[in-house]
């Protein structure tokens, strides 16, 4: 039951590819080399890369907003790419933070040219995001809905590093052991609420902004955003754990042998029964987390039901979201579309 | 002959940090603990911090410029505060790119919480620095002019992080080693414009911006700064080599340690005479480069009469500044002001 990728992530592929890469520009100083190395348009030797390796989740929805409020898509294409830029400065920053060396199978940018230029790198990712979205002016849509919806995005951005910097202090809490408790699952989800949802939900809030220049638009988009972004980490964190390496692309050890904080974890070190509580805390508390010990950690999470309670919870987000989606002034074909989005997120093996 | 500092870095302090403050906020999310630290307002642990310790040169820039330009003082301080806050973004990277350890006597945000964390901090205070900004409109600044300042300073951005990328591809340039040249004047020239001219450039252009809302009037005060900013630049490098550490609080022999290629260095090695350059350049290429080093390192240079030949240059751009300060359209007392500023900044001891 794969399900399948909803059209509209094809439908605004091309022409968000085109934004971005007029926006970037084909310099050769090292820095615009560096991104337009990240974002898979060219190898580390300059020759043509594999193309976007993400989903470009991100600007779909903004564009999909855009449109269901009533906006023209070319002139919204600059926030778009914006975004899409800004999820990949965020990108190129935490690849850095979590030591990770390859990203949808290449080696990642710190990885080849080190730490400082890749902090450059994601840096100047924002800065060309910045530089995009005032394109949407001379595109034609009004100053100051230009700058409210640049407002949006601005806050989507300091909140999701918010939530990057609580998430990476989760990784130092101890498991009964220290002097701190564990990660309760209402702390987990203030983090991906940040950390994810923030700019999920932007990125439909700036689209209806941009496409209505309603605030009230842009709030029940923004609403709507943030269920989904709930669906979209839940899911995430289950293929993280459970998911087929051959379809997600990534490893399904990574997330145990690095210790994350992820739903299925957090729900069973704080409500999963003691045995397997006391498991998963061993595994965790581990010098080394070998495959073994990954199998040991999949089967107290197991016990405790976590991938079940995880499917409700994502349940319960979806079932949000379409009720968010029921109150938007919208086309039913837009309704169609985001409701198709929605199901795709819920379901979606890789 | 130590310079007085301009009254004008006193005239805007307080306004400045009260903004600065209100902005940043005193939630106690890690994120903000890090960021207060860095601006110097709080200790590691929470107490009261020693202050700034920069010279908050480039928002008193913005404001000087704002003023002359006609601006109102009170509606251009969240440009200014978002303008240092953008400073101080950069230094937080920078410190890691380097690996300094210290700034201004205190122990910079990664040797304390470590590279990711000082990542994240970097990120949130440039997103601040966007929601400082946009409370220009709430003073009264229209929306076009703001939007457009905004451009100017999100250009600047990018522009000092190709500064720093290039900064940093220097370090690994060879001496005659390797089969790449030594950095030249030019090379030199072209990157301390990116990374220190354009935001002094760009503090002065948002403020005229934002002061008169004149495309002509910002770009006078943009080509000012670049000259300002060359003179502030490469007295940086003089007193990072003959600066006395009593005044400047810095150390006088890290440039060399760390081999920067500063413009004594720059100009010894591709233009000094044939000893001093050899001098330098084995210097340079010591594995390690103690003391004893460090002191040949300022003999050769004193040789090459790198000192006088970076007084000239510095000389040579303040005329420059002062020829475009002389096209501008601003009062005599916002004239003398700035002739003020930018004798300081020829004459600075520290």
């Amino acid at each position: 039951m794969t399900a399948a990728v909803p059209s509209l992530f094809s439908r605004y592929r091309e022409p968000l590819t085109a934004e971005m890469r007029s926006v970037v520009g084909d310099g050769d100083g090292l820095l615009y080399r560096l991104i337009r190395y990240h974002l898979g348009w060219e190898e580390a030797d300059g020759r043509p890369g594999p193309g976007a390796g993400g989903k470009a989740l991100r600007p779909a929805l903004c564009l999909l907003a855009a449109e269901a409020a009533g906006g023209n898509l070319h002139a919204c294409l600059p926030a778009a790419a914006a975004i899409e830029l800004i999820h990949n400065f965020s990108l190129v920053h935490d690849d850095i933070e979590d030591g990770d060396r390859t990203r949808h199978g290449r080696r990642t940018v710190w990885d080849i040219w080190g730490v400082p230029q890749a902090i450059n790198a994601g840096d100047g990712l924002w800065a060309l995001a910045g530089r995009a979205f005032l394109r949407c002016v001379e595109r034609g849509i009004p100053v100051d809905v230009t700058l409210r919806a640049y407002g949006l995005l601005n806050e989507s951005c300091l909140t999701i590093i918010e939530g990057q910097a609580m998430d990476l202090a989760f990784e130092g809490r101890s498991f009964g052991a220290g002097d701190t408790a564990p990660v309760d699952e209402h702390e987990y989800l203030e983090m991906i609420a940040r950390k994810t949802g923030a700019l999920i939900a932007g990125a439909l809030a700036v689209g209806a902004m941009l496409g209505s220049g309603d605030q009230a638009t842009a709030d029940g988009f923004w609403r709507l955003g943030q269920h989904l972004g709930r669906v979209f980490q839940i899911q995430d964190d289950v293929l993280g754990i459970w998911g087929e390496e051959q379809l997600t692309g990534k490893s399904n050890s990574s997330d145990i042998r690095r210790r994350k904080q992820s739903y299925p974890v957090v729900y069973t070190l704080s409500r999963g029964p003691a045995t397997a509580r006391a498991e998963l805390a061993a595994v965790y508390t581990l010098p080394e987390i070998d495959d073994a010990a990954v199998a040991r950690a999949v089967q107290a999470m197991d016990e405790a039901r976590a991938r079940e309670r995880a499917a409700d919870l994502a349940a319960q987000s979806h079932a949000a979201a379409l009720d968010t989606l029921a109150t938007l002034p919208i086309t039913t074909a837009a309704r169609a579309d985001i409701q198709e989005l929605a199901a795709f997120l819920m379901q979606r093996q890789f």
